[in-house]
């Protein structure tokens, strides 16, 4: 096990009604922005529950943060909360509007070009506007983390930055406020996570015993339940338990003293930066194809996610393995989502266009062993091509 | 699942070396009082580690913290911390001394009877001196939660607190600190955690289906390297594994959302205070006669447990059960401890002395039905009694 450390000062409340707590967690003095997204929160009852706690103390509104959140679009918001003394931003909506608020509230404190939080990384993040979240998209993870991910669209970019300084101070988990969600909300929600979960556990034996069960039980937790999330929309303990995975799936925790790989979302940023692919999309495209690539330096934990996970006890290492992407693979499309490129009206003529962006993004050395080259990205690239066409 | 609110601000650093990180962790101007037990820390080198780090910065030592913290020895240094003008403690050693600092750091801001903190519980605490850790006898999760247990010989008392103020800033957890533990001390650092987890895990099915996974982990865990961390003291992959479970199964994760039981660590705290075993000791005792006794109300969850954690496929349910609970006791004495009251030397003569000292207490509605009355702890100690005697 390697070294770490390990912080998370997110405060979490989960469970039905707990919108109506957050006026406790917000300074009594604090000038509060709403930010959110394309304005579901108004249909589905959350921006009424948000006004009913803390309506007074709202001071402006920034609605329009896009689904993967735009770089002019935040820096508009965060001129914004310059414009008018805001102390405490509040996201409400899913996995985009707080990584936007996460770049918010950086960019509202950095002098400098706001390009840089993003080109430079977080570490030239110096102070931050205190924010909180009321989730209503599980998936990503950025309710209880410090990471974001920005789109710039007139570069073709995408690309993420952390800091500690940008912890939601508190994420409302509020199950009921799933049961709208359109279908393919659900299924990526479900994607997502699980894909969080392999980039930190599917690498190499490196003597996290512990991790490895945790994580191992996130997966089970999703097999178990997802396609009931998608078949019971509104089964509270079902959509109860994917937004908490969702949540664990990406709150340090599993990923702590072990490898990480996060070539599968390197590669699927591109996607999405090029071709509008939703985020979980392009991972339920990219990871059988990345694990089928690079089976053979994967092998020890490709057999074992095999016979813990889907419980694959029969055939060679090679088998197990083999079978466990495939289970993998049929998940994905079970549950509704597409696996290869020619899935979403795309073919083999991208793959040039994906791995020049790569390159142009220092994308060249990714995985855990930082082999993931422009050639490897290609390898998969081409073995998610269509299915039938494993590498 | 039940709602919840999960905050957990301790941040962890974790493995070798480093001790020499936490001067970045304390304020470079505080006045450190550095708390410890019976000098064991002089002998593994941990205690000069800490000079090293941040000796010029510590303006007393408080020696002797007991085993079973004791009340008066924690008031005294409470005492200290006030004439030293002392405003941050760190503690060196184990639960024991993690738990005592608790009590120190709230007892030194406390105005009026220090005895209220355990007696009115944990809600009277308004204020509390800033404190750290150095972890050497991984087991009761003290340093990433909130939680303490004091004892007070002279009323035969071992009463627990906690307050959102008692949360360690810091906990340094190296696996090397725990090489030169007495092997009881090992026994006790697995048992400890597992029963921990059945606490939390072992009750009745909630909708945790997430919490049920993870806490399957942390036990699985536990029973694939318990007996390599007695075989090989000085495998760091296992012993760094070992100190991590414990970590995890006490630092709230586990148990959001579900129901709680705890009666065994309450009919153990008796035991200790009363006739002086080690607090895992008295859970190996109590915990697999509890479940046998509580069976038909556990059954589910029983059954669960035998099929996932110890993989008991054939039978009734009645017969998983019992085979999982066998299996427990099973691990406990391979581990090398006793499960029976007569292993310790004590006989039947105990049990009226411990029920009278649960109803003077008020421990006497426990459990996650609040129906282990002292009729049923009775059950309990008497199906503990002796080997070849389940209830």
């Amino acid at each position: 096990m390697n070294n770490f450390s390990f912080y998370n000062p997110t405060k979490i409340l989960f469970g039905e009604g707990q919108i109506a707590k957050i006026s406790a967690e917000i300074p009594a003095n604090a000038r509060v922005m709403l930010a959110y997204g394309g304005g579901s929160i108004k249909k589905n009852g959350v921006y009424q529950q948000i006004h009913d706690a803390i309506g007074e103390q709202i001071v402006c509104e920034f609605e329009g943060i896009e689904a993967n959140p735009e770089y002019e679009t935040l820096c508009r918001a965060a001129d914004a909360v310059t414009a008018n003394n805001v102390d405490f931003i509040l996201a409400a909506g899913g996995g985009s509007v707080i990584d936007g608020v996460k770049f918010i509230a950086a960019a509202a404190h950095y002098e400098g070009d706001r390009w840089d939080i993003l080109t430079k990384g977080g570490k030239v993040v110096k102070s931050a506007v205190a924010f909180g979240s009321v989730l209503t998209l599980p998936a990503t993870g950025s309710e209880m983390n410090s990471g974001s991910v920005v789109t710039r669209s007139e570069y073709k970019a995408k690309l993420p930055f952390g800091s500690p300084l940008v912890y939601p101070q508190f994420s409302v988990l509020d199950p009921t406020t799933t049961y709208t969600l359109p279908m393919r909300q659900v299924i990526n929600g479900v994607i997502d996570p699980f894909t969080h979960v392999m980039e930190q556990y599917l690498t190499y034996p490196a003597g996290g015993a512990l991790q490895d069960r945790l994580a191992e039980g996130i997966l089970q937790t999703l097999i178990d339940i997802g396609p009931e999330a998608i078949a019971q929309p509104e089964n509270y303990e079902v959509r109860a338990n994917v937004m908490w995975c969702a949540t664990m799936a990406l709150n340090g925790l599993i990923g702590v003293g072990v490898p990480q790989d996060w070539s599968t979302h390197m590669i699927g940023h591109e996607l999405t930066a090029l071709y509008g692919l939703d985020h979980a999309q392009t991972l339920a495209v990219v990871l059988p194809a990345n694990l089928r690539v690079r089976k053979a330096d994967k092998m020890a934990k490709l057999v074992q996610f095999a016979e813990r996970v889907w419980h694959i006890q029969e055939g060679t290492d090679a088998e197990k393995a083999e079978a466990g992407i495939a289970k993998t693979e049929e998940f994905f499309r079970n549950l509704g989502a597409g696996t290869r490129i020619e899935d979403y009206d795309l073919d083999a003529s991208i793959i040039d266009v994906v791995i020049k962006q790569l390159e142009a993004h220092g994308m060249v050395k990714l995985g855990e062993h930082q082999d993931v080259t422009p050639e490897v990205s290609r390898n998969i690239l081409n073995a998610a091509l269509r299915s039938g066409n494993p590498a």
